[in-house]
């Protein structure tokens, strides 16, 4: 069994990459809840919907975000009544929108709205948001305070980052199952997502963290900066907000107390020692996910490393044995 | 200055003509809103949509009913979801839906949301609807009662109709502007709409109905009922259901309180005494609008009807000239 934190894009990349390596049935995903915003009145989950559609096989490849040749006819019309349009959803991708927030509406949890629409797209392995709780990512700005979305799309990242806050954390709960996936897993798989906005939030909701410490599963990430830049997005711009290095190093040091192993590009070898230094093995290999066989490949990579992985027993296991 | 009462497609149709024959800001249309339903989450108005998109060129011609040239993506998505799709809702039609929808939610009015909508759509006249209140029409069957839409839409009006009431309509308001638009207007006009289930819970409206006979203005109706049989529609079969005959002596008789001319098609000549044994005039042109021409030359005549009438002075006049 394997659990795999993850944001949106790059984190959909990932996981359509384990799904060939391993049965679905064996992975959880927990999800980035933090980035989700009410849009033209409907609950909009970007990551849930990106890992939704990314194994569905329905995840646009052109724009890494909603659905494959998707139309925006909606869009148009919206935006001619006046609608701000400055985040995108396509008429295909709508149903999923309306779907989640008519549950809601009802009284059901995020959880259970995942689970129905992601088993109506024939999807075999579980995927969980981190918390049925509102938790929302802040960015602040010197000229004031956005959303994630419009730091993220509105804005595409442009002003200056000097802190990122997690709105609601403290009173968030994590979903039902995803403290028990991740204390009875194998392996828990860090996506190659933004350390700060989409594993951010993740950690920030008690339990999750501890968690990850206490776990008798290995606990391996692959980092999303190569060569000492974001693979794609502001992930750099906000590990500095953080005081982060934006390098490996900066990585590992924001999962320092509970990684047990960062895999790193093969263009960051020279800066394994840094991550070595903090008490994390590392591993090399190519994570830049261009092809198919690209994803196959880091998957592998990631199940290899955390199969390596000797972990002494947990403080819970030991307690477990007494 | 004059009012339209209307319900969907032949009201809107009939509205298409009044446009081309009168400045639009001389129009105010009164919309049945007892077909209005939740859908998908969504509070959906299909006799003010239909209206409106009437009045902006929108209407697809094909269907009757929705934004021409539309696509059913989202429709194509939710209904793997498993979310109904007997009633369907268009890319761009969900768009007004969705703006109603947040409107509403945000605590504001149906007519103010109907007045944003319309404008945003470049429509000159006023659109408004009956009320702001929630009035159900709702049809009795042998098998059980059923929404109007669930009676229309997804039973195709098959079932036997036994009666119709409009829950909520004995508390509702007439919206505002409804009850002055008729007392100051110089004709009333009735669109050839359904009289039981377009204009009947219109006229279920406390108040719509008595300033109807008070008004000082014409009020001209033209038949929905051509050559004994609805021209489209369930009109027939629900008049049955009311005792009412399907003629237009029967449109008469759901209107005798109020109506001064009712405009009858050339092929119900024969039958004109029945309605003139009412005291009602009857004006003979014809009724069918296939083309934009025919459009145009219904609502000429209704105009002419409406400035032949003589009215005595209203009781409401005479008491305010004492």
């Amino acid at each position: 069994m394997m659990v795999v934190l993850t944001g949106g894009t790059g984190g959909a990349k990932f996981v359509q990459g384990l799904e060939q390596v391993a049965p679905a049935a064996q992975i959880t995903t927990v999800v980035n809840t933090g980035d989700d915003l009410v849009w033209w009145g409907l609950h909009v989950s970007p990551d849930l919907d990106s890992i939704t559609y990314a194994m569905a096989g329905l995840l646009s490849r052109e724009r890494g975000w909603g659905v494959d040749d998707d139309t925006f006819h909606c869009l148009q019309v919206i935006g001619r009544l006046g609608a701000p349009t400055w985040f995108q959803l396509g008429d295909r991708d709508l149903a999923v929108h309306l779907m989640r927030t008519q549950l809601l509406a009802q009284g059901k949890t995020l959880t259970h709205a995942t689970e129905m629409i992601t088993r109506a797209f024939g999807i075999g392995s579980r995927v969980l948001p981190m918390t049925d709780a509102a938790v929302e990512t802040r960015v602040m700005t010197p000229s004031g305070e956005l959303s994630f979305q419009e730091y993220f799309v509105r804005e595409r990242w442009q002003p200056e980052a000097t802190g990122v806050k997690f709105l609601g954390a403290e009173t968030a709960l994590p979903a039902a199952g995803v403290l028990e996936a991740i204390h009875t897993a194998d392996a828990v798989l860090i996506a190659p997502s933004n350390p700060i906005t989409s594993i951010g939030p993740i950690l920030a909701v008690p339990g999750i963290r501890e968690e990850l410490r206490e776990t008798p599963a290995a606990v391996v990430a692959v980092s999303p900066i190569v060569g000492g830049a974001a693979v794609s997005g502001p992930a750099g711009k906000l590990m500095q907000s953080q005081g982060l290095p934006v390098s490996v190093e900066g990585v590992a040091r924001a999962y320092a107390d509970f990684l047990d192993v960062l895999i790193i590009d093969e263009r960051d070898t020279g800066r394994a020692s840094g991550v070595e230094s903090l008490g994390i093995a590392v591993s090399v290999t190519k994570t830049i996910m261009q092809s198919s066989s690209d994803k196959v490949a880091l998957a592998h990579a990631a199940l290899t490393a955390a199969r390596r992985v000797e972990k002494l027993p947990s403080r819970t296991a030991m307690n477990a044995e007494r």
